[in-house]
């Protein structure tokens, strides 16, 4: 009988225990970095000294966020970067989450390399999922209208903007997109939405219960969102430099959200069986399954 | 020019004030029963008594709870229904959600019959969409899982089943509707969900996430709540005598919601605007437009 | 071990081969009515008079043109319909579609009713399915123009239009429901359809590319038809009278089909197992199952 | 006043016609290869010695076929490409369709760029639809059962299969996607199909009523075939070398269509509208609008 692999699931929020509790279908899991507090699913070890060793070291996203120790929220004492690598099994594998050079130094001496789950594909598109829904709980919660007509903008046509736009079509909201690429202002028309080139996006705005932007570059600067209605809703869902004048929303009495990092704050389960997903993909194309 | 018909708008929540407004594109409107401090549309005027004669009294929904007084949260003093009728013009038209029988004596006195706008089919049917929506804003705020993927079971396919699941499905949900009537079990299969006979229901709930009845009959006792998995979620949309025994359930730990007048909740403008829509039908049936 | 239950299905065309073949899962299946030439599902007996007497026996749709013989278009030599009931069973159940008052003075005499499987809800429902997709072929065959972006014109909301119409949305078309009930209108809206009342029904044939009518009156006489593009296609879906004067169609250049009996021709595989699935629901609620 | 851009359509099939009935909102057009029986939609004037030059000359796709003269199958005598050149005004811009060599040659001897239309994203998009809404009416006529409950395998994940199998999903049809990227099955999902990896493709194929290839690689050799179901339909839209071995097929007795160019055969209205919304947008980058 083969050996059953090893998983040690080191740091991070929530999710990390259920990318644990969804691995324990292929393996043997332990965590570390849960304080006892912390309830751990049914079926995931908390690690001790007498653990095996580990064939797959997880780490969470980010890594770290000094360098030195991992970024574990829910532990109350430090846990080493540089302690992990003799953790681990040979021909170990470790997975991190937007890992940074500090991460890859500590595990490049050992001579492993350090996979990143995060910058595959498949689970941004995994993620697209819990930040519609997301917003789409923000929008249920704030507006006293039903999304059945109401008239939105999305700004982008990436992939949030497609499952989000995807949804508020099917619960009849009049969904306009606003895109540069031709090709994807074709494709928001085939998904049932209205489709304007960003250039127009000035005339949409007086017509617009909801902006959803998705794009990480400041289209509503106080020019723009004075053209708004005074009682409709921004929220922003893009990266780092958002897209959004917060202050002038705010002097305009436009009620403005910013909302990041929805999957682990709406869904943890779902986004943790995501990363365990993508950790299996990652697993099989290397001929590890 | 046609003289403007005169509405007087009698009681009732926010939602009244909106049916208000939108009833601002028919004619002249008054208001009755907010107090100052509640802050009243553009457009829609305040009660007084050098205020036109009406030709149409709209009441809320209920009428009054006592019989004597309308109903009227809004409004510190009282006011009395049997004051109302000398509000009228002559030929006016007087309308109210679920007419009892002591309002219809209030104005059968003076010969006058109420119609009710809440026994509508269309309007009915125009609720089920906050309702539907409401459901769904309990779902996302409460479970820690994405809609998509989830196991859902909606009990009956009426009107708030049938918009419900339409959203559920088209946000990948795995809904499957139980039902008595074959042709109902069709129309669920045309839906796009899974539709099982309810003599079979107990078969489903083991494998079943989120259940939200709407068939108002108790389906789900102790002994059919013991079979659903420890975090499933129970949304209980059924009127009056509803569909599941919250006792039961607490003791079991199943966290259940009742959840009843949701459009008035979520979507107070949506609902007054159908209120409006439904009365605008009543008048153009009468030829009154 | 209990005795299987005996079907003997007798005429109508290849739908009852079909049904027969379905209701192999259910017990013994026999066929009369199809000549030699005919082949017979696997599974499927031909009747002859070594067989078993029947438990259930299955007349066509009709079950007679002249109240006399079987219809029974596949085959050469004549079924009388006073021979049947020597062929049944004690308590034997005969069901059949639309049947006339000849047919059942032939089994009334020996005290058996007939049950009409035609005029069951579910089976007009699922019948809507194979309508809707012969449309939508005919549509697709006579149009040099995508469906996608076309202006549709459905009138009536009842079965066939619900589902003709979700087809026609999801691919994209721009479809109108115009229909006498406010209710009908308002679930056209909500399943993503423009919603006109059928009184302005003259102003939106200027603007219309394809009609599907579904209502067993004459709303397009001469005068509304040439209101329509001469590039329009009518498609007549109404039954007897039809909706459409199609004389007037053809002066005025206006392409017209009336579409009768589809399932039978587009998809009698389904439109069998449609029956066969209403014959076991009839069973179930006798207790027969 | 500014001058109106002229247009000069050269050459191919109905769908140049379309186009340039289309671009008659943008300019004057002019067709040339077509013949005198061959009908000129409205407003589109056809060339002659008298005609202004040309600001935009159109060639078909292809726009050769040997290299010398224009593909034009309307006309029976031969437009030479090397006498268009003198047809243009000063700065005039030529756009063709898959512009080979010898196209490009002509026109640079005159200092005069080739644009390819044919290799936008835009409209391979926009040529999904018409592609997709083909395949479905070669289902409709060939099945003899319904799209609804029709078990589809569709191979690949690209433009066509994501318009395709969201027609067929909306349709009630039992989708299932098999594609190589772990982002495709991901988005498979997300558009309500089940994914499936290319390595897995056998064992689906005994449950598969269609198969819709969209893969131009072999993937469907006797092996595979061989374990259809017999009555199985299967689609070949993948172009060039296609995925389907139809010697295998024909021995099988499985039924085999190559479907290719559906566009132009079964829209070509929208297919050339698709061409002049894609010049339109190539004008406009090149602020030629």
């Amino acid at each position: 009988m083969k050996k059953q692999p090893v998983f040690l699931i080191v740091g991070g929020d929530l999710r990390q225990l259920y990318t644990a509790k969804a691995l324990c279908d292929d393996g043997v899991v332990y965590v570390l970095g849960f304080d006892a507090h912390v309830a751990v699913p049914e079926g995931v070890r908390r690690w001790d000294t007498t653990a095996e060793q580990a064939d797959y070291l997880i780490l969470p996203m980010p890594c770290t966020t000094d360098g030195v120790l991992v970024h574990a929220p829910f532990a109350s004492q430090g846990i080493s970067l540089s302690g992990l690598p003799q953790l681990l099994s040979r021909d170990a594998l470790v997975l991190g989450g937007r890992v940074c050079a500090a991460t890859r130094a500590v595990f490049a001496d050992c001579g492993v390399s350090v996979t990143d789950y995060y910058a595959r594909e498949e689970l941004s598109v995994l993620n697209a999922v819990p930040t519609a829904e997301g917003a789409l709980q923000l929008i249920l919660e704030e507006l006293p209208t039903t999304v059945f007509g109401l008239r939105c903008l999305i700004t982008g046509f990436g992939r949030i903007a497609k499952v989000l736009s995807k949804i508020l079509v099917a619960m009849g909201a009049d969904v306009t997109i606003t895109a540069r690429k031709p090709e994807d202002l074709v494709w928001a028309e085939l998904c049932g939405c209205k489709a304007v080139p960003i250039a127009q996006l000035e005339h949409l705005l007086g017509e617009t219960d909801l902006i959803c932007n998705t794009v990480p570059a400041l289209l509503f600067a106080q020019e723009q969102l004075r053209l708004l209605p005074p009682d409709a809703l921004v929220i922003d869902l893009a990266s780092k430099p958002g897209g959004v004048d917060f202050d002038a929303a705010q002097q305009l009495g436009i009620k403005t959200i910013w909302a990041l990092s929805l999957p682990g704050k709406v869904a943890p389960i779902s986004a943790g069986e995501s990363i365990a997903a993508t950790i299996r993909n990652i697993l099989r194309e290397r001929g590890r399954e």
